[in-house]
């Protein structure tokens, strides 16, 4: 299993677009074959650090996703909206 | 429930050494009472990005883990082994 977490920093005026960008981004992905999990995260501190936590069956189905309509569409409109952040491909090893 | 991702970039020549203590850590602490799931990932690019992810019923057990004897020995021993990191203490949303 593949474990992924994309954290975002979102610009100020932006969280709400963000958010609802994020929230069609997740119903889709769920659809995909291979997702186990793709859920979005709020820091309890900083309100503009939005993070998605995926669990993805292997690397071929994320492969796939990363070239999803859907990913396509959305993840390009992030950039805008965003001012920062990081993506980490995990293997869980304990 | 709350989600904690708690990401370091272990330098060369500690990455065992780190491993050894993060296991023991990880014995002790999924013993504790309110934690649902504490587990080690290691970065498919870069084996040197170790990082936790960890699951606790809510802030009263996660902040009586920081408190905990096992945390309270091994994590400052992290800091020399490591050079850089950061900690997110995350809400889901979505």
């Amino acid at each position: 299993m593949i474990t992924v977490v994309a954290k975002n920093t979102v610009k100020e005026g932006k969280l709400e677009e963000f958010k609802s960008l994020a929230e069609r981004l997740i119903k889709e992905t769920l659809k995909e074959k291979g997702c186990i999990d793709y859920s979005l995260y709020e820091d309890s501190k900083n309100k503009n650090i939005i993070t998605f936590i995926e669990k993805w069956e292997d690397m071929i189905v994320l492969k796939a996703h990363f070239k999803a309509p859907h990913f396509e569409e959305i993840v390009p409109q992030f950039k805008d909206m965003t001012e920062g952040g990081d993506i980490n491909i995990y293997n869980k090893i304990k």
